[in-house]
């Protein structure tokens, strides 16, 4: 099973154009927590004196990372939506480092999933931001979904 | 005032890369209230099935014209940073629709300014999301600010 | 319709315990917006120093007020539940002082609800507090919400 | 240094008129990591049918353990004030059961402490609310903190 959730989240991550142009890819996937990581890239910097990458960036790969993680805990493939997230900004990213994300969806309810996660270079223990973030699962089919939900 | 703190905000966004990739611009920056803007663009959307817009390109919008808006309410311009940052995500975004975000800095103290907003599409009472934020103001000398500051 | 929900507002504030011993009561209920409030006592300060009210007073006082928002939205009496809360402090509440909460449901949807309120001392405009959360609706039938839900 | 700080957070305690009101008290504070806790009792029950505690309880309980966890950080005692809070509420509290809160200031800069706790019943790995807080710290000469600083 392993193997297939990586499979599915990798085929998510080809699939979802923003994450393809900012480069994110997954590192693991298990049962539960997900790591991804975006490479330094010029494009994703916010102040370009310090070359430090814009916070928006920070966010994105949390919310990918976190959306796997609770992918992940699916039994069965279903939609799921970011419904609220929180960050806090600990420390500037480095400069010219790889940022990476570790999320893990610890709680799992029929509607909802709770998960939280930090973003890092190279040392968890030195982290650059820290999530607290929900999701809505949509498990019972949802006649007009597309058309009119605005579950997220 | 209003053109020259317009000036600054526009000089700041041109000057950040990661705003200029996704796109995004300021539409108007007043002392305390700033909008800006994100077109619509295949490379900014996070579900190809539906193409609605990922949900971190709504919060580096957010978070982007968060930080103008505090931007305009200081007396001498300084380094300002996102501490943390609350986003609900309400609706999707409509797809092939400009994405536009309002943000108010409500309240300031010497250390810490407040803002909110809302990420809209045609109509700012029908918001795709709803933001909470706090930024750091660096008003006072730190030697080291940039080499080793963490305060954002 | 006002009035009803207005008595079953005070009838929910009446019932439960905890509100009753902080001395929290409602002002006004309308569709979507309730205004709470709680009168200065010694028991509820949480910096004896200076006399400013606990915190915790500030958000159990808003979280109070938003379910009141949220269940005049409702057009069958359902259970709700706080899914999760955030909490900006601006300014300290004025010792003495009775502090008031003014919450608005801003959007519901099938499962969750949106609110967002501000708690102030005499004047709304300049608030102590900030608040966004969203609360989860149980509108449909569910069988062991109370021995297993995990919803909240 | 452990015995005082845990003297001093006991003494903290003590002073608190609310902390007191609620019953809450300090089972442990280490240098940056704090554990309180609340007994059941009738009085902080938020839904009188189902005899769950009020959420404004669990955040109270969280939210002053996380002052203690901050507070035991410092070299020099100083003034702290939240800032800003987020709770997660991920189950029903157990009726007649106490209430726990481990929280872990985790990251101090020169002027905000950022922590992160969980409030529990028997047993920390079944988390009834999780919390993600910052607080400011006051360590430099504040002439008019009192009368007039809106820092929280």
């Amino acid at each position: 099973m392993g193997l297939i959730k990586r499979m599915m989240a990798t085929t998510m991550a080809l699939a979802s154009p923003h994450m393809r142009e900012l480069g994110i890819k997954f590192v693991s996937v298990e049962r539960g927590v997900a790591v991804g990581m975006v490479p330094y890239r010029r494009e994703l910097v916010g102040d370009p004196i310090t070359g430090v990458l814009h916070g928006g960036v920070v966010t994105t790969l949390l919310d990918s990372v976190g959306g796997a993680a609770v992918f992940s805990m699916l039994s069965v493939p279903a939609p799921i939506a970011t419904l609220d997230l929180r960050i806090d900004y600990l420390r500037p990213s480095t400069p010219e480092a790889p940022l990476y994300a570790r999320v893990e969806c610890y709680k799992l309810t029929r509607n909802v999933a709770f998960a939280r996660g930090t973003a890092y270079n190279a040392d968890e223990r030195d982290p650059v931001a820290s999530m607290a973030a929900t999701f809505m699962l949509q498990t019972q089919a949802i006649p007009h979904a597309k058309g009119g939900s605005s579950d997220g």
